[in-house]
């Protein structure tokens, strides 16, 4: 039996069908959770090998229900990131025409990239809220409501027809996935890596924060994702969920982690993992002074001094 | 006709009783709002004076529909807060005994606050989410549901009893609000201030953001928050909502909000207000250097200076 | 009778050839002074309009006995420098020949310049230290040495011919004077302009001096020296003495004067004058951020906020 | 026969005086030059095992010829170094008493520490400069001058009467010397020490000096001196002589060498060597965060986080 791979489910949503641009999911079990919380739980249980979650898109950011569960509890690594360009079809029991659509359904994170089309062409439909886009399709199945936007990869499954396609209001509307399994040694550098840490500050003083981002920017080292979380020790405490360019291994970032663990009250590494949005040949070199060798040299001639021989 | 507040509805909400603490809203006709939207927007028509909304709390962080309103549309300011403790009571229908509750019901966000008193008392009761805490109180009040989790607050408005009250898994479990207007003269400083800005980096670079930070590290300046939201423009493209010490009329403040604005792409003030955690007596003060006397005693250094005369 | 400028002396040394090259130079009463703390003296009891010093020289950086004098006592303030590049003639009387040259003189500076051509040409001639290169060339003239370094105008001065010319071991060897008077308003910014300061730090601390530059730094301000002095309160105590980029009429030089003058114990402002060195066209525009113009309008921008009209 | 010390002549000098307080100079052969640079150059050929020459005083700061002398040429190290007050004595033939002073001597640098004393006890006495203050000393023994002011212990050497001791303008005046020796393995680290280095500029840009000192900076490293030196390359252009607390086995200053030898466009290590102005149990804890075991622990951290084992 492979092994499995747990999901954000019902079947038939974005992160199903973004966890299937994975050579490796051909060959896993993958199984639909009904919450961040349990796929992730999943893993942490060894019920699963690894759960594919949404962590960030371009309308709501960081999603913190996912943040919040890698803040917290035992430890998970990122093993690698999914980028899937969100559009909607409007889905439909086979025969409906536009004419005919007087309800509406989706999740409701669906209503912002949807809302333009609608006015222009639904105006009068009513929208009816769904646990999912994949819910709203099945009770379109059922005859509950008349259309669902959802990816149009779900029409098959629950025996719909696409009338429209390549809905969104927003260009560029974005989700990330990332597949988060038990810690162990993380993928090899592929020259276009990101890495990912959560860091509690130590105390809380003008500066602290500043002196943080220090460790990365002195190493050139640019941030992808800044995104504050709750520590639960009352408002207005906060750790940062930090996703940054390049790989633990790279010297500049080793250093830097070295740097944040040291002033820090606490760093949780959740992992280096090759970027989906570029490839090796797309990453400017590092500023001068930051390569692996300009750090190996600089190691290797702080020792001769060491020694007295240089 | 008093003037109006808007407010997140419905009656009875946490909101409400956040409102009903400031001393103007007794003389102000309070008007309940559908969504944090709707109500910010019924200031900028002018339809209401102000409007009171959620902005942060210990378990969520910033709240993004307050924060991606403020940041984006007609500027509007934010002229006070409101710190509310949450603890939830058990609501009921007079008569009703613990023994007797199959369902309760409450907003989403109530579930991680009652979790384990639920556990503790109510292991079997199942559990119905509400579109807010008032809602539930009013559908327990209709008989659709046994029990409901509401502020204490909420009981008289919809006939209910309180069965158990201070329910609240985590201490310090804290909701800030704030009262927003259209822009206008801040309040005047009181000593126990905070500024609240929207910063767009001019481009993306190593320390960037530190460089951001910079501004209010190197004049001494703490920040209470720093929430990254998507700019609209694709994934990874953020601005900051920042609530820095200090009132814009402090000469560290305003230097500090000119620095930024001359190094970011946009700065948008959200408005100096008086803290609702501390009063001026508990506020250190400023460090060596970033007092008004010392930015007058420079200023007036510098002018005498360019004159000659020393 | 025209007002005087006191001059390092004597006559027909580099500093006078460095002082006439001033127009106004012409128009003034240029007397020699023993000392640099002579002529600076002449300055400040009202004997002198102005005194013209050495301050730097490619050979051995900032000239500390000038430093020392402007760092202390009576504040004096810097009104233009002068650049002159040093090369130096060997002086002989009439009718010398260079194989008659067995001694020869000039002051401890030239040795450095003139130790090459000296060993390829007079390899066996006695070097003789003089007060200063016009004394070594009196001092041939008088017939107690054979020749003297000193620069070619000196010759006709003292009765002198000029038995070689261009002579400098040092590519590029230039000392830099200054033209220093009492307190009044700076010349007009020229675009190619040099503010000089001296600070003394509050305290000591890891970071401290880091923080000072920092004020320059975040403003986009180059700086093109910085000497440390002893401030007199014992062996590793200093003061530092700092040439920027720009004139205390810059905006953004004035803000860093300002930040300087909050962080410092003590700021003392030696003059904003032309650059010797380049020409406003040569200047290149100041960093993104850091104009007149965008202090300006950061600087309203404020203004608006802090009135609530934006 | 023993290995020899080349010191800055001639007998008699403070520098002989300072060396003395080295416990191995016992065991040395001391042996006097007539320069800083001929003392060096006796240690680069191997004539002398080490040199003892002055560093920096509390009048003129760094001693530029010292430094010009570390900062080019064939690599030296620094191993120890040495405080001394500086206090002079009024020598004379034996006999002599105040009334019969016609003429002092000294070195010039002297001057401004017994001026305040000549004023008040010998206002007619004429001064004349000696090359140096044993030189002084040798010239009144030979009936040159009437008294010299020189070190206490000089008396002896030439046969002269201490008239006076303790003669001192400035309070804290002090010398620091150095020994110096060929590159080798530093003494080890006593807990109070100190690092010298050479920096070079990689380019000239608004921040660059600032962000070199931040590499001490941000690993809590204080800095002693900052002495900047022309290069050779033309006015304004200056390399750094920096003495920073701690020892290049502490894994601080280890690291931030490494970060100054990848931005820097050269670093000359001058050594690591006990202080002389405190001892261990004076120096303060490094701040937190950059202690060895903080470093060491950090480090391990990130070895495990490289492999997943956390």
């Amino acid at each position: 039996m492979p092994a499995s791979y747990a999901y954000l489910g019902p079947e038939g949503t974005f992160t199903e069908a973004a966890l299937r641009t994975l050579p490796e999911a051909a060959t896993r079990n993958l199984v639909p959770y009904v919450s961040v919380q349990s796929a992730l739980d999943a893993v942490r249980v060894g019920e699963a090998e690894a759960a594919f979650v949404p962590i960030e898109n371009s309308v709501e950011g960081g999603i913190t229900t996912t943040l919040d569960e890698l803040v917290a509890g035992t430890p998970l690594m990122i093993y690698r990131e999914v980028l899937l360009s969100i559009t909607f079809a409007l889905l439909v029991r086979p025969g409906t025409k536009l004419a005919d659509i007087k309800t509406v359904s989706a999740h409701p994170a669906a209503q912002p990239q949807v809302r333009n089309w609608l006015k222009a062409n639904l105006p009068d439909a009513h929208w009816e809220s769904a646990a999912s886009n994949a819910d709203a399709a099945r009770l379109v199945q059922e005859g509950q409501y008349d259309a669902a936007f959802a990816g149009e990869f779900a029409a098959a499954l629950y025996g719909l027809e696409v009338l429209e396609s390549g809905i969104h209001d927003a260009e560029n509307a974005q989700t990330r996935f990332v597949l988060v399994g038990r810690p162990a040694r993380p993928a090899a550098p592929t020259g276009a890596d990101k890495t990912s840490v959560v860091l509690w500050q130590r105390d809380d003083h003008p500066g602290g924060l500043r002196d943080l981002l220090g460790e990365f920017a002195t190493r050139g080292i640019n941030l992808m994702l800044l995104q504050s979380r709750p520590t639960g020790a009352g408002i207005g405490n906060y750790c940062f969920c930090i996703d940054a360019e390049g790989h633990i291994s790279d010297r500049r970032v080793a250093e830097a982690l070295m740097g944040l663990k040291r002033i820090c009250l606490e760093v949780r590494f959740l992992g280096s993992y090759p970027r989906a949005d570029v490839t090796a040949k797309d990453v400017s070199a590092p500023r001068p002074g930051t390569s692996d060798e300009e750090f190996v040299a600089a190691s290797e001639w702080v020792a001769r001094c060491q020694d007295g021989r240089f």
